[in-house]
């Protein structure tokens, strides 16, 4: 759910006269995205999504975010396109935050995928991994592996309060992450939070990839992990293996992967749910009682990050030996 | 905020298999109106709003809402048309709940409304006066003058740990209002909930009333007394005379004001007051801590209620002796 932030009539109009979208007809706030305020714009141009930015996203790094937007946007991938003022700038300031207004992009999100969304998915994530390589920013993955040690500290004795000997279950498996990490993987610009409500398809077909405002420079293949975890697995816990082989091999159709890439990926699929694990547990163990925003349970992640450790090889995922 | 009900991917395209509005392109959830859960439609024909009725509205006050709706918009009035399912019904069941498609009303609710804005609504709610004359169904008003006393007490000790000396000011004013309360004023469908937020401007241009959820047969001149306390106080508590007067006046243009409408003004001004009072305190003292959505203050309308009960004569709404 998130509207943090009431905008002013008068604010409005002024911000909106920067701008040469033609005239509004309707703005209402969108109960989606916990990390900013989104507004719905109907002008008589078009649909628009307004969004301020709340604490969590960096006015510095918007020209990153921003500018992978336009640059995929150009490039043919299906995300959304930050419209520039006229000033020709894809951002400005509204009720005291940093604002952009992006192109609105049609698509639904599924709430059950099945395999059929994870061949789209794989196939698009490829593209836009490759679409990404001439992108002249560059950012700092700040939830890479060097970051879940200082998030575990932080989460401290509510560790073992959420669930008793998880922290000496957490504190060995971060030390495997720390050894093991590879660093030498094909890298460059990935999303890095491509969960189902990040994705948006018309009937079967992707229509978009949103959200991306956790984009950074990492390992490719670290990108599909988290589509693993974030894709492949049932309401019940199960690993759907046919889900992960339809990612796995669309993908690999539009970027195939390397020797070295497949024989990471349990590594880096327990290092994306350890990721997950981390900022939901953090966010589960300091959220104020009665919140706006019901936290995410951390359990399910818990869950896969066991599965992904216990596998034999990258052959539990339906890859061809 | 509200979106209080999650709805299966496979539910909703069931569900919109039953109407004709075209293929499916997006659907959000929208964070305005505290009463039920909406969802803002783009499909190949056009932006709907798909409501989900959670507890306040009973589905078998639906055929009156919607039919209302319906009523008001075949006569020109601006509000939102309900559409027909293929079986030619105005609502249907989802996810365990009543649910309507109605068409999307462009328009943006005025923050802060001005002496334009009240010229408007004056005449927009003088149609719909007229326009509901001949509409077939009735409803009683559950929340009127019989049913603040009950709603007072219901709130019990909370009045006065909301403020001390409040339970003893507000019984002496009911008494007051039970005692001269008016019951042979000229009536109708009224709105009785017609706040700024429920009516929407494109420009200085009134482009439709929505949120009919409360309307109900009852006096006409006590939908103006609701709309002086809605609209014609400033933040700062002040009364604002020129947009009472513009309200009032532009109002009469289009349905003449009797006399004893005029002289029971004040007392239905407090009514109102006290009626939205009530239900604030009422929902101020029985929430949960930091629940989810946030009651309003009942402070403002205890302010208007003595602001109502302290004038000489109607005159102080503008309105010429």
């Amino acid at each position: 759910m998130a509207v943090y932030t009431e905008v002013s009539d008068e604010e409005l109009q002024a911000f909106l006269a920067t701008y040469d979208i033609g005239t509004l007809m309707s703005y209402r706030g969108i109960a989606e995205g916990v990390e900013n305020s989104n507004f719905m714009l109907h002008t008589d141009k078009g649909a628009f999504i307004l969004t301020l930015y709340e604490k969590r996203v960096a006015e510095s790094e918007l020209p990153f975010f921003l500018g992978l937007m336009n640059h995929l946007a150009t490039r043919g991938i299906n995300c959304p396109t930050p419209i520039r003022n006229r000033a020709g700038e894809m951002h400005g300031r509204l009720a005291g935050r940093a604002a952009a207004i992006i192109a609105f992009l049609e698509g639904i999100w599924v709430r059950r995928p099945q395999p059929r969304h994870c061949v789209e998915l794989g196939r698009a994530l490829a593209r836009m991994h490759l679409a990404g390589a001439d992108f002249s920013l560059t950012r700092r993955n700040a939830l890479n592996a060097d970051g879940w040690r200082p998030l575990f500290d932080a989460c401290g004795g509510g560790v073992d309060a959420y669930q008793a000997g998880l922290a000496r279950e957490l504190d060995r498996e971060l030390s495997v992450l720390e050894r093991g990490w590879p660093r030498d993987l094909p890298a460059g610009v990935i999303h890095a939070d491509l969960f189902p409500d990040n994705v948006f398809f018309i009937g079967d077909r992707l229509s978009g990839i949103i959200d991306f405002y956790f984009a950074c420079n990492d390992a490719f293949a670290y990108d599909l992990a988290i589509c693993l975890n974030a894709w492949c697995f049932e309401a019940d816990g199960s690993f759907n293996i046919t889900k992960a082989r339809a990612l796995l091999q669309s993908y690999a159709q539009v970027r195939p992967l390397e020797a070295k890439e497949i024989a990471a990926l349990p590594l880096l699929a327990q290092g994306a749910a350890m990721r997950f694990l981390l900022t939901r547990l953090y966010d589960w163990i300091n959220h104020p009682d009665g919140a706006f925003v019901q936290p995410k349970n951390p359990k399910e992640l818990l869950m896969r990050l066991r599965f992904h450790r216990d596998i034999a090889s990258p052959a539990a995922y339906g890859l061809d030996a």
